[in-house]
């Protein structure tokens, strides 16, 4: 038994809401259950220096958490002088996943910045990022192609959404919250692309060992739940 | 004629909304047009060390900008590893001002923390921070009461609020907004308390100095907000 | 009764010494009774990046206390790794208060630095920095002028000076020492120019609010006290 | 064709050295061909302050590279003044992987701390790092155990090892090295233990998506590799 | 022929005026010529962590440059968010020249911070620095003397002061300005005490190596130039 | 009797192994005894943006210890945030002794950066750091002479070595172990080229002040000292 009372293939609600903010090119409130991220897509006319002159763009990710969208207040990293090793790895994951489905050339010297801040945590902050983030992308490239500046099906290649999966109480379960995540024996996050294809796969064992068995289910969960996921993406698009 | 068609006295319209996060002892999202700010307050049940063995609270308060809640994105401070010295302005003033209606013997040797993090910014994100952060810690307090920690009504002695005034092409105008704040010639921002007492004054000449009668004018238009301001905590706080 | 006998309209006893540094364009090191401030002008013919080719230039300021200006030694800030809230916040000020007598056009592109560094520290050294800034300011345009970079008087439209008052065990007193400003229930600092326009108004209440007549009296005190300091000014640049 | 004309399941030479540094309570010169990483053990009769009074100890690892140890000199983080995000995300996961083969509870409350350092570099530093580390933590339970503080079978569980698999130019191939792995269409790391358990997968897509099968295949590579690198291991502790 | 008109073996005018802050325990403004050296020390009852319940004392010094002490204003330490390198030299030298002539057993379990903060720069800050930190240390033990704190003959052992030689223009020369420093072939500091012990001796080739025969007719200058400072050490501590 | 039972001019045994990195283009490991340090040179063809246009080169170096060089651990400089006084002093150090038999002309625009990282300390980092620099350099300009960039006779004029003496139980003694260096009385570092002229001498009193005729003692076996280790480079160059 869940502590929520899910089934083991059951997500949690999942809604995107779209326009949230009124200054970026893009964004989405994105929700997993009580996990909302928001996610702001920001374009800049310039690409970091070690791209200048390449003829492609960029597209990168910074993530946060309020102070406060956890159960203990965090010390703010603004504060505390820098990003701790959690958030640069959340954040490189979530620009990588991203870039696996642009098309950097057809995007042009520009780059996009994707920020993925945490407005209130409960487990799978990550991966709700991702797919959140891929709307907001969504949006800024249909910003930029109303003024001709590029043509979204060229860079947009594909849909990617994330889902995490994990070992709870030896049963393998679909997008873990925080009181499972907290307590699983193995904690896994997928990547995937609107074609199946996978952008990126993480596994890690949080107690004992797990078996290629297990993965091989936890694997089959994600791909239920991603696709489910993928679905929902589509629907808010087309809205 | 102001560029969003207010009256010379009239606010943006002002809403506060509490409870919008499951974890923090007070939370309230506050709304001064399109000027969002999420404000939690987390109790914690120590005090900084300097404090220590006096008996006595501390109540602090933590300022940030999400990167694109403004026009242009900003660098996320976390990135850049320090905050900067408009932050930390802001952050100290919001602490001062809820201070000054706390009776922090009262609340026994426990620390509050407000974080003020604007989701949205179009102007005025002090004020409204410090008039939103007062209903967040009314919340904590009433919390802390439920618990028989505190009684609410000792701790916290009256209303504060803060409303900015400027003068905008040669004329006086209540609660500026991005497009205002940006071409006014003075700026003032105002924090008072429910009986009428005045916490924080803050004048600024950008382009030629103000006089006298003008700073006077504008502490009038003030009054008016705050008289209002407060009316609007008192309805909410009541719902 | 104030701790140094004197009345409540009294300031300390003010001076300036210029020429104090041999390197420096402008210096100046003000004195307002044991609060001691060293002040120095840095000319620049560059200005910084955000405002190159807009033809204007810029005036800045920074402030710094030595460790053991102060009755206990503080920290030095390079050692600790950054610079305090209250460093920044009053080396804005610093920065505001000249820059609203200056003609950024007139100068041309060029950049003024004026370091405070406090070397005595007894309350109100952000009001003797910006009185004794406003005189090194002066001889770096001096200095300028003999070169024939500049025009002084189309540079420096007015004099700019600053002082503290406060409410002092229930009196209304100006140019609070540490002793006053320690205890101070109301701490304000005043930026007047020397045709009484108004730069900066700050007021704080320590203790309970202040009402506007206590403000208003206040706001007397100060005019006169900058008008004394102005005229202190006036002779020494005539000497 | 792979670059070094290696089969596509055949690793690069391995070796271990032991006791190469005389201070460290362990330590080992780990080699994947011109891989080459130096870990050493050191022990401290103390936990970190979260970990107080919990009756466990704690294993963790850092991650540095030699500024030259790459083809083209990297800035030395330390005088960049911060570790980045990929030093981070390596560190964590080899103090992972270590963990995840401890009893911390039969370690009792003592630190050891593997310092991975990276003298040279051509692909696969982080799973040389893992499988080197494993020897020198082995070498410092052992110094632990001829001094009575542990029995070392009681905290080492097992054997830990990590190898990088990869799909270069369509292939799948073990073991990576810099040619291969900055050209790999995708990459993916292993960590298992002795008996066969998963602690820890990454894979990620550095060009296209890859499937599910290609995934497994490059799992049965791993499970190859990991094999032969547990025997290495046993044969060196032998020695 | 030196820039300064000088013999080769003639120090600047050099004086010491003691009480010039009045907070700190011990005080002197010492100039080297044009070079202007404040220092302060500050007496704390407690040591570092390290140092506890070892019955010893400690005595420490910093080191800080105001922006415009030199010729062309440098960037403010406290800005850039660290000391550099040159600043962490001197200021470890200062206080192991310090501690050669205290004894830490008699000094007590305190500690004695001696701030070196130059006002104005002319060459020789460092040994400025040493010779007038020795004066600030002497008052410091004589204000804990008054109180019974300490004998101040028992804790300070010696004088303590501190010049530099140099080659200039194939000349060897004592005491550089700036003007020689900047061009200097070779470049000596020599710290000695009132008994003739050396504390600390750097040479160092700015331009060719030096002979061993060069570098004895620096020290036989040094040697000279030590013994005038201490004299005027004994009569500054005797006015 | 030294711990060592080394005769008071015997320096430990000294060996330098070139080519040890394969990517840089001159390296060398140097031991001291027990002290191992890796020194690599790292060419670029750029320098530092002072330097533009000057028609000159740069060489520079960088020092750093690996966290358990040492015989407790030390905490690991890119995490702490920064580099310590006294890894500066040193780095400073090599780069100066470098320059002093570098034609800084003759190498034109580029720059070499030499790193020296200790793998294992027992005294003597700093003076074996130099002395294996040398190697590294030569091999670089080498580097250099074969792609027709310099001539290497012409850029390098000359050896450079470094040895430290001290004053042990009151016995002046050559090339000081960790043993020794942490209780000598008096500790010194001497810089030489072949020619046998000082670029650098550095003596410190840790105990009781010296004397001349002690440090003229000490000059004297680092003279020998030095001759050795050069003779050991022509050696080593010439295999």
């Amino acid at each position: 038994m869940r502590p929520s009372n899910r089934a083991s293939n059951e997500m949690r609600a999942v809604s995107f809401e779209r326009h949230v903010n009124k200054h970026a090119e893009g964004s989405c409130l994105v929700k997993f259950g009580d996990t909302h991220v928001l996610c702001t897509a920001s374009l800049e006319e310039r690409v970091p220096n070690w791209m200048r002159n390449s003829g492609k763009g960029w597209v990168t990710a910074e993530y946060g958490m309020l102070p406060r969208s956890t159960g203990e207040r965090m010390r703010r990293e603004a504060a505390s002088g820098k990003q701790g090793g959690r958030t640069m790895e959340i954040q490189r994951l979530i620009g990588r996943s991203l870039r696996a489905v642009v098309d950097l050339k057809a995007l042009g010297e520009m780059q996009i910045t994707i920020d993925c801040d945490v407005i209130q945590a409960d487990g799978g902050t990550r991966t709700a990022s991702i797919t959140g983030a891929w709307v907001a992308l969504y949006d800024c490239l249909g910003f930029m192609e109303t003024r001709q500046m590029v043509l979204r099906n060229k860079v947009l290649k594909d849909h990617v959404a994330a889902i995490s999966c994990g070992i709870y109480q030896g049963t393998p379960v679909l997008d873990l919250d925080y009181a499972e995540d907290s307590n699983a024996e193995t904690d896994a996050n997928f990547v995937m692309t609107g074609k199946g294809g996978i952008v990126e796969i993480q596994g890690t064992a949080e107690g004992d060992p797990f078996s290629e068995e297990q993965f091989s289910t936890l694997m089959s969960l994600a791909k239920g739940g991603i696709h489910d996921l993928i679905e929902l993406q589509k629907k808010v698009i087309a809205a």
